[in-house]
């Protein structure tokens, strides 16, 4: 192998980690930025592991319950005004529809016109869009629960965009259910903060944090927001998933009446929750390394690559044969139940880079058959997640029965190591003194690596999340839902408190 | 059976066509009109619809080696005049984004602002703005051929708008591709129509006429348009995919270049094509009647509904604990590659209500068990193709064993109606008077039902199309590709013409 640059991906995480993360996305071929302000371009290997995440979920969302439909891009700003929280949340970052042609200017260019009666909001979120027709559709108890979720774009102005993490469109999954009771809508904010975070850790392999947001963060119109957070590797927080208990809030700005079990008609118990292509991002930062992508087997868009070297044409029909037949008979294997995603590679380059290109792609696992391989009926296997160099030999046989169990061993590891590494950057602190110097840079050369989170007390007052978040940019990501009451002092003013929060810088 | 009305739709076909059509999408909940201008929502038995379109059309594009990806919603207005014909096409219908912010009126409402530097589109067709990106990611003959396919929503202001078959926002799924030489992007366009067709017949059980578009009809910027048409119970005709050859011409506006195998650097030929939500109005205008909708098995939703009859809760138990049974036995059972999907309609309706309720929604099969029925260990079975009251009794091992053929039957059975119904109300017409008498409406109550196709001789004169466009308001609807060259004389002029031409009125 010839002389090989430090690492696959340069700058390093340690040299300069938001720079490594574009590297990591450029060298994996996911996305790119286009010319339009802040919208991304997801490209065929990043298209294809949302393709995953999206018939993962919506396999869970069948199961809990939940129906698919579709509703119009376009929010009339009159809705938009009707919940006056959440207008205010959004009213800063949207896209205005405001005229309907374009018209010659005279200058031998086109101007906008016809200017329509009522802009139109391009949705940011659908609550107001989908509560008009839930309004209609919503008459008696009957008619609940409605339980429905909608797979579609989103437009959100953002100044600073950074691709799958914060970008001007992005895809996501909107749920929105309506409920006869406060208990029943509660249950159900639940049980989707559930089936968020056991994707996350099933399939992302990304160990989630379930919590409420304080009130300052909730999602705005929300009487509640739930949340997952996850520990990416310069130890910020990313949230990556919420699930918010609307109360009769968008019901009474909706109209969302029923009939209820005594004959009276009063106001529905709406909630909503998402997820969105965010989700990748998470994932990259979650368990890419210095050599690029590492991909969860499960949401990867292909499991494995064989990569065949040769010499010259008879090699190469010698080895395709036995690539063929190793190919047929993984046909009949199944991981996580779906067919073995093989990839054969071909191509006219070396074996060497044809390696890194399939490293830097996150694929799982890598098999190089040459002349001596195909003698022995074998293959050269690398795992993603062990050294590049790290390789072992597999006969046939081993093979065909072990790919599976490789792939979930790998699906394991990488979410131990992310365990671990979330273990290793998580401390409770109980003096001021140490909250702040855990979150103040050690080393000013690496401004990006973190602390990790700090699992202190809180004394539930916003004036002490508000001084934390001025001196060290640190916001409480969570209030966890599976801590134990524990009595304590704030670590802001040292009132009492009755229980452990996280703090974290986050994205 | 209560006495019922005539038929479960009102008004009929014959009635009312155009409103037989919003009563069919109506009674089955598939869709409905929103506030927004010209925007539908999709419901959930509608969005299913086109899930299962999305799922099979998915994998044949994956066959045929495309690729999916994700590009921005917005074009900016600079793109969108780079083609000349391509800006004149779409510039009169579309949504144009001109501000980025709502801001505090001073009268308690919100007001526009953020006005942006260049206006954007939203996206009526991508060619532009996925050329952009195609410029960058082809380089050389062996980036090609390129082969992308997106699943994504378009906005088009049209005025007159109708559920399913013209909208200002639908979905649909773009294909976009480079290649080499004119004959390769040539054969990808009809490669394409051709999975149209065979899309639009095996599965949607819609049978069409290849054929392609004459220059008036041809996308705007296209070298050649080619399409799929098929006819309606109206007798009208509704084109149902469409594929593209571009030529080099967006290859030109969009810099497309790469150096080709002599080392040369020129542009590429592309193509697009595309099918939409438009296919689901195809679906319900070939096969539903006077009593609803009508699916073909393969797209349906539910393949079968099992309605329990029962008196009592003794009674109940007994008949849940077979259909139970019934529905373990079947999952066992595939149909088209996939499980059988089922309903268990256990709900508090008269079993008559409930079985008009899914005649209404088109489910294939319908399966009534009552205490007797029990006993025999059968059930008794309605086919949605056949006379509602024309049902038969199946024992246990008859509906696990046939239920998979009944359905492949009902698939064969509706697109052999509407092969005998285009086949009815097509003729060959070789006299300018008989064309005529053929278009103009005989019977003054009916003016919605009209006489057909006309397969006539043309003698490619844009001004003859022109006159009988403006005469009948009738079209070619396209060159059919298969048709036998043959000489005669232009229905029109009487001038000579090579081959029979598709005339009729569209949507």
């Amino acid at each position: 192998m010839s002389q090989k640059i430090r690492t696959a991906i340069e700058p390093t995480r340690e040299e300069n980690y938001a720079e490594w993360y574009q590297q990591v996305i450029k060298a994996a071929d996911l996305a790119e930025n286009s010319d339009v302000r802040g919208c991304m371009v997801i490209k065929p290997w990043g298209y294809a592991i949302w393709e995953n995440i999206q018939r993962i979920l919506d396999g869970m969302f069948r199961e809990t319950g939940h129906k698919n439909a579709y509703f119009p891009i376009f929010i009339p700003k009159s809705y938009f005004e009707k919940e006056a929280e959440h207008v205010e949340g959004f009213a800063k970052e949207c896209a205005i529809v405001t005229h309907s042609r374009l018209e010659d200017d005279g200058k031998g260019g086109l101007k906008v016109a016809g200017e329509l009666t009522e802009p139109y909001i391009v949705r940011p979120t659908s609550e107001t869009i989908i509560g008009e027709s839930f309004s209609r559709w919503v008459n008696s108890y009957r008619d609940l629960p409605l339980l429905i979720n909608q797979w579609a774009n989103i437009v959100r102005w953002e100044l600073r965009t950074r691709l799958f993490l914060r970008t001007a469109e992005f895809l996501w999954q909107e749920g929105h259910t309506v409920h006869e009771t406060y208990e029943d809508a509660m249950d159900e904010t639940m049980k989707m903060l559930d089936v968020y975070a056991e994707f996350a850790e099933k399939y992302l392999a990304i160990p989630v944090i379930k919590g409420e947001k304080t009130e300052g963060e909730r999602f705005p119109g929300a009487v509640a927001t739930y949340c997952i957070e996850a520990m990416m590797q310069d130890r910020k927080a990313l949230q990556s998933g919420t699930s918010h208990f609307l109360g009769q809030n968008f019901a009474k700005s909706s109209n969302i009446k029923f009939q209820n079990r005594a004959g009276e008609v009063q106001y529905a118990y709406t909630t909503s929750w998402g997820v969105s292509t965010r989700l990748i991002g998470a994932l990259i930062m979650t368990h890419s390394d210095d050599n690029g992508l590492v991909l969860p087997p499960k949401v990867a868009p292909s499991h494995a690559v064989i990569i065949p070297i040769y010499k010259n044409e008879e090699e190469r029909e010698n080895i395709m044969t036995f690539v063929k037949e190793i190919q047929h008979a993984l046909k009949a294997i199944s991981f996580d139940g779906n067919p073995i995603r093989l990839e054969i590679d071909d191509r006219d380059m070396t074996s060497s880079e044809k390696g890194w290109y399939w490293i830097k792609k996150g694929i799982p696992i890598r098999m190089e058959i040459g002349p001596r391989d195909l003698q022995n009926r074998s293959v050269f296997m690398g795992r993603r997640d062990k050294d590049a160099k790290d390789k072992q030999t597999l006969n046939f046989e081993q093979v065909i029965t072990s790919l599976a169990a490789i792939l979930e061993d790998i699906q394991d590891n990488i979410y131990h190591k992310a365990v671990e590494l979330r273990k290793t950057y998580t401390q409770n602190i109980d003096s001021k003194e140490d909250f702040y110097k855990f979150f103040t840079p050690k080393n000013a050369e690496q401004p990006e690596i973190h602390a990790g989170f700090a699992n202190s007390h809180w004394c539930e007052d916003t004036a002490c999340e508000e001084t934390i978040k001025n001196d060290l940019k640190v916001t409480i990501r969570c209030i966890p839902i599976n801590a134990e009451p524990e009595e304590g002092k704030c670590i802001c003013c040292g009132k009492e408190s009755k229980r452990r929060v996280i703090f974290a810088k986050s994205y």
